[in-house]
Order: C-alpha cells, then sequence, then structure tokens
C-alpha cells in the first residue's frame, strides 16, 4: 500500500518522473553465514514484465485518485535492470540488483522483486551448504507439505539451483523440468492389511515392485526396520533399487541396514535416508553408509533463516547519490557495480563495489570478474540470459572458488569482503 | 510424486477403492510453544474442491499408466472432511483434520492439505502470540517482502485470522477484505532533494499531508529523528497523525519522540514503530509510549518457526485402525474427534480425544466443547462455516479460556494436554 500512496503523493507533487536508481542488497548473510547464493533473478525479470493493474483491482484501490488510477492503468514497467546473475554468491552490501527508472515506476516494484529474491535466494542459501555437507551424494528436495503451495515449486527450483537433484513436487518437473522422484509412503505400507485388520507390509511391497519395478525404493521402517529390509529383499530379491528410512538414528540405522543388506547379498541396494535433514544432520552422516538423501522442511524453510533479508533502497535521484542516516542501517548512496578479484589458482579475493557509471578499477596479478550484467532493458527482458541448467552449473563452480573456510557449516564472518572503491565520504 | 506412485500401484493391486482415513496432527507443538492456531481450513476446502488435473499436467506424468491417468482425469474428491474449525486451538496429537474416502481420492491430498495447514497454521501461532504481547495496541501486517509473493497474501490473512488489525498487502485487502494500511518508506524522503542533491525532508512531509491528509504517519527517521519530529510537526501542526519510527533503541526513542511531540503541543499525535518486532521485542516495548506496531519479517516467517510441522496419516483402512511403529514417530490408529472440557469459569482443562464413530465420554462438573465439526460432506464444502471475521473473534475468545500461564511467551510445555479415551492398546 505505501507504494501506491507514495505513488500518489509523487505524480501529486510533480516528482513521480525523477530519474531514479533503486538497489537490492543485504545488510548481513543470514544466521552468520559465510556466504549467500542469489536466486529469483529470472522469476523477478518476468514477474516486471507481468506486472499490470486489471480493473477489477483498480477498482478495489478506493484510497487512490483518477490521476494514480490512470498511471496504473497504463503501467509496464519500462526502465533498466542489472544485477548479478542466479546463482552468483553475495556477500553483505553486494549490489545484487539495480533497478533504474521513473521513481514511479520503480518505487511501486519493492514488494515483487523483494519477495521473489528473499524467498528463492534463501532456500539456495541453505540449500548450497546441505549440498556441501553431502560430499558428492545426490539430495532430492521433497519438502512441499512444509511451506505455502506455491511457494513449494519455487523452493524446489532453487534447491535444484543450488545443487539438488531431484524433487518429489510434480508441479516443479512440470513447470522447471526438474527431474522428478517418488515411490512410497508410510501410508502405502499401512493401507496392506490382512481381513482380520493386522499388518502385512509384504503385501505392500510386493505390490510396489509389480508396479514400480524392482530398481524402486522401498520404505523399511514402518514397523521393525529389520524385518522390513528382510521382507524387502525377500519379495525384491538382491537386485532392489533402494531401501529408505525415515525415523529412529540414522546413523546407527544406515550402519545395521548395510549390514544386513550385505548379508543377504544385496550389495547394490541403495539406502536413502530422510527424517528431518538439515546440513548439520547431512554432514553427521557423512561417515555412515548413505547412498542418497531425501530433505524436506529444512530446505523449503531457509534451515533456519526463511527470508535473505534483502531490502530495495533508493540510492540515486536525478544523478544525486541519496542514503538515509538511521542508526545501523546506514547505506551507501549512489548506484553500484561490483566485480570479484581472483587470484591466478582461480581462489576468489574480495568483492569490489564501484560507482554504476565509473570504469572499473583494475588490480595487478589479480584476476578480475565482472558481476553486474544487463538483465532488463526499456522493459525488455535481455536476450540469452542464462538457463536454471546453467546457472545450476555456474553456482556450482563459484563455490570452488570460495577459499576453503568459507565451505564450513559453522558460524563465522563473511568468508570475502566487500570493499567500496569511488564513492565520496557520506 | 509419491501420491501418484501410490496410486498407480493401488489402482493396480486392487487396494484403491478400500475406505480410508487419514487424520492432519501434529506431534509437538513448534519452539516449545504452549499452543498452536489452526488455519488454512478454508483454504484447504477450496483447494481440494478445485483440486483437478489439466490435460496438459496429465499429459506431463510420463510415469503412469492408462488406467492412473483415467483415473486422475476424472479425479473429484467425493469424500468427507471433519476436524477443528480455523481459529481453534491446537496442541499435540489434536486430531485437527480427518478424512475419510477411498484411498485412491485422499492420498492425493496429502501435499496440498499439509503445505496450506503449515503455512497458515506457523503464521498464525506466531502472530497471536504478538498480539497478546501488544497487549491491546494495534499491529500492522507489513511483511509481504520478506516471504513468497503468494506466501505473502496467506499470511495476511492468518495474521488478521490471529488479530492484526491490517495490513500493508493490497493483495490481501483485495482478496479477504483486511483493512489496508501504508503511508510512506524512506524512499519518499530520501527523493525529495534540493537541485543540489542536499536532502529536503520538509518537502517530502509537506507533499505527503497535502496528499495523504494530516491524519497520515510520518516516517521521521531517515535522518536525524529529533529534527525529523519537529520538521514534521511544523508541517502538520499538532493534529498530525502520527509519527514512524523503524530503526534505533526503539524504548529510548520511543520516550524521546513522545516528549518531544508533548513538548510540541502534538499530544495526539501516535507514534508507530516498527523495524524487526517480534513477539519479545513487542513484549519489551509494552511500558513505552508506543500505539501500534508495524510487524514484518518476523510473522510472515512464523517467528523461528516457519512450517506448523503437521502431517496427514493414514489411520484406518475398511474401520481397522493402522498406525506406525517407528521410533519416535509413533501413532494412535482410528479415526478420531475431539472435545475440551472447561471448567464453569471458562478456563480449559483439557483436550479429549475419542474414537469417530463413539459417544462422546461424558463428565461431571465440567462443560464440553466439541472441538470437531463436519467441513465438507460427499466432496462439498458444508454450509454455513465460519467466516474469516467469525473466526478472528472465536479465536479471541478460546485464548482467554487457556490457563494464565498459556499466553506466557517462555518455553514450556503444551498448557492443555491431550487425552485418548476409549482407544485399545495398540
Amino acid at each position: 500500500m505505501y507504494e501506491l500512496t507514495m505513488l500518489k503523493s509523487a505524480l501529486a507533487d510533480g516528482t513521480a518522473f525523477r530519474q531514479c536508481t533503486f538497489e537490492v542488497f543485504a545488510r548481513r548473510l543470514q544466521n552468520e553465514r559465510r556466504y549467500g547464493v542469489v536466486a529469483g533473478t529470472p522469476r523477478v525479470l518476468e514477474a516486471v514484465t507481468d506486472f499490470v493493474f486489471t480493473e477489477e483491482q483498480l477498482a478495489s484501490l478506493t484510497f487512490l485518485d483518477e490521476r494514480t488510477l490512470d498511471y496504473l492503468r497504463g503501467y509496464r514497467f519500462s526502465g533498466q535492470i542489472d544485477g548479478y546473475r542466479e546463482g552468483e554468491l553475495y556477500f553483505p552490501n553486494s549490489p545484487i540488483l539495480t533497478v533504474r527508472g521513473t521513481f514511479a515506476e520503480c518505487v511501486i516494484l519493492e514488494t515483487l522483486i523483494l519477495s521473489i529474491m528473499n524467498a528463492d535466494s534463501a532456500v539456495a542459501s541453505a540449500a548450497a551448504r546441505m549440498v556441501t555437507a553431502a560430499d558428492g551424494r545426490p539430495i532430492l528436495e521433497m519438502g512441499s507439505r512444509r511451506t505455502h503451495e506455491a511457494a513449494a515449486v519455487t523452493a524446489t527450483r532453487a534447491a535444484y539451483l543450488a545443487g539438488f537433484v531431484g524433487t518429489s513436487n510434480l508441479e516443479a518437473v512440470y513447470r522447471y523440468g526438474i527431474p522428478g522422484s517418488g515411490t512410497a509412503a508410510h501410508a502405502w505400507t499401512l493401507l496392506h492389511i490382512n481381513e482380520d485388520g493386522t499388518p502385512n507390509e509384504e503385501a505392500a511391497f510386493r505390490s510396489q515392485i509389480e508396479t514400480l519395478g524392482v530398481d524402486t525404493v522401498l520404505l523399511v521402517d514402518t514397523y521393525d526396520i529389520t524385518k522390513g529390509v528382510q521382507t524387502a529383499i525377500g519379495v525384491a530379491g538382491t537386485e532392489l533399487g533402494g531401501v529408505r528410512i525415515d525415523s529412529g538414528d540414522l546413523g546407527v540405522m544406515t550402519r545395521k541396514v548395510r549390514q544386513e543388506l550385505d548379508a543377504l547379498g544385496a550389495y547394490n541396494t541403495r539406502i536413502v535416508v530422510s527424517s528431518d535433514l538439515d546440513e548439520y544432520a547431512i554432514a553427521g552422516l557423512r561417515g555412515e553408509p548413505v547412498d542418497s538423501f531425501g530433505v524436506g522442511t529444512s530446505v523449503v524453510t531457509g534451515s533456519g533463516a526463511p527470508t535473505a533479508a534483502m531490502v530495495y533502497k533508493l540510492v540515486e535521484v536525478e544523478g544525486h547519490p541519496v542514503a538515509k542516516r538511521s542508526r545501523g542501517k546506514n547505506t551507501v548512496g549512489g548506484g553500484k557495480r561490483a566485480l570479484r578479484t581472483h587470484r591466478a589458482t582461480g581462489t576468489a579475493v574480495e568483492e569490489v563495489v564501484y560507482p554504476f557509471n565509473a570504469e572499473p578499477p583494475t588490480f595487478n596479478n589479480l584476476n578480475v570478474t565482472e558481476l553486474t550484467i544487463p538483465l532488463m532493458r526499456d522493459g525488455e527482458i535481455v536476450e540469452g540470459l542464462p538457463t536454471l541448467e546453467e546457472s545450476r552449473e555456474y553456482l556450482a563452480k563459484q563455490l570452488v572458488t570460495l577459499p576453503w573456510e568459507g565451505l564450513a557449516l559453522s558460524k563465522d564472518e563473511p568468508v570475502l569482503s566487500t570493499r567500496f572503491v569511488g564513492f565520496d565520504a557520506q
């Protein structure tokens, strides 16, 4: 609402068409993490392109005057967006997006842009840590039931960006082409009872094998895990694809189940574990015979940081830098670009932020990567932006460039610092 | 995906049309809170009614056979749903929703039902604690930018259910009729600069007053708060509606600003505070001259508990109770109803859960409230269910029935216990 009341006031006092620059950045990394992952950029660009007001919506805006309603009726963003590509790493004060246009056209995008960037980056930032913790073993996203029904779909996308290999969410499969995965829940085993109501796990397993094939994953912990594994191999034979364990002490259980599978000759049957895993639980299972992980709640809720705390701030008006002076919330005025320096080995050294219209600073003996790329020109999405797959590969490569302590899970300072070059003291 | 692979297997082995009962419940309250708030029920009922598969979606389900696709093509839920009304309190093991029908029609609703109930109940459960902490002073929801763009709208609804008085989210105003609120951000003040680029806070305030009237709320902390307040009253006069403070030590600042406003004769100018408030920060401001609160991030993210941890479990097949035996995840089989007992004074005593088809147990000297009501019959939403406004009033009344320690913010056991009566030892 304040976006539209500001628009109304700005149309009235003549400031609506001042050329402005807004910036998306984060003052800090959540939970004292060491890096953040930019996600949601393509969704932002599409949402900005589609951001229009219907007559029905306009009719509900009874606090606006005719001039403002007219403006909104014809609204289409026609400005410029530059910023970090999706899958890029970010740190406190990284200028993640720079949005330029009139005050009127930029100010009403705040909530749209931030809600997408904050939600998607929160998930990707958590998911990347889980992928690191899994140390090469695949992770499936299966958290749809633990977040808003629409957020579930985009959370899956962000987790895949960060290196998850698949998802249980079929809408994400349909919409984004992410590999799907899923076999059975406990309900499947519980459904199979004898006529007297007693459990019949064997019938459940037999039916699942018949329909989904011997390569399926059987959920073995509905009753007794040891018996469950025995029954599973009894029914499926030693070529069973996998067993899933969703409860108990996963370290102890996976060792026991691996021994049991091996003793039964099912050397190739994989062990899938789920049950409230987060990056720490995954790391704790690093030495155990786990073949893949299923992660739900913790990834869709950002593992303790469900939002990325990005803000959208006015930093420049008609070429003049502007900045607020609120205690603890100081900002640096002026439009910005950023680059990252790397040693010859590839290791990242620091992020350098410089004025949007300045020449980039130069560095001796360091390689330079420009982080700010054009994303939208005159309201049109720039062609040839990276696909989800490309951004996924890009992120994987960027993580390798961090100094080794950057991938540790414990709390610490951001692993790269951000230096401002070429700004006046403000 | 596993919902549909289970459906495929069940259609193949003949179990798809077994009469089943699924139950939504929570094993625990998040963050050791003392009660939870049921929210999302009407959204679930609508979503279940609208849950169909398009031809385009069906074409993407390449892992299904023709029989399963045919089933989905004709799918409409035709079963029964009973459960807690929206705005009801819940505790561990409360049977929040009971879904009855064939295995096929019930099993594919898990993700849909849980994603809505978990998201909405997480927000409502956090918001109710903030309302208690605010002790009668109004709270506005303004967290849209800190959660997924669609989750923002329903989070607003859940916060309003829990007693928030309004929102900055216009889509929620439009869709749910929640009162809207919003005036200006820091960008508004920053936009108003002189030709040489120096700040002109006075111009920003003057323009806002001219457009929005003297009853508006001016944001006074962009530069220096003391000067900001002085400028605000200088421009607006002593009848200014309010000032908002969004940074700094809010306790100290509100006292200083109140003194300043009073010294300027603006006795009726309200003080609105925002800036990362949660229930604890609100409680900490109880003794300060705050007139209303704006709450963002913490409410839309459930204040540390972004999901309600509700699960959807098969509890009955063809009249037989079923339950899994996984360690730490035991459940009680069989369909269930619940009632709550109250003393003559109105204070709640306990929740009693009994078999779905049994007569309710009776109690001497205690009043009994049935918690389980019919919500859907043969796939149709029951008529006359409470409106959002009615549920909001209902919740406010229920909170008063809790033993006094139930409204404390600190961690503890659930304030009411849940007793199972009439179930066989399983």
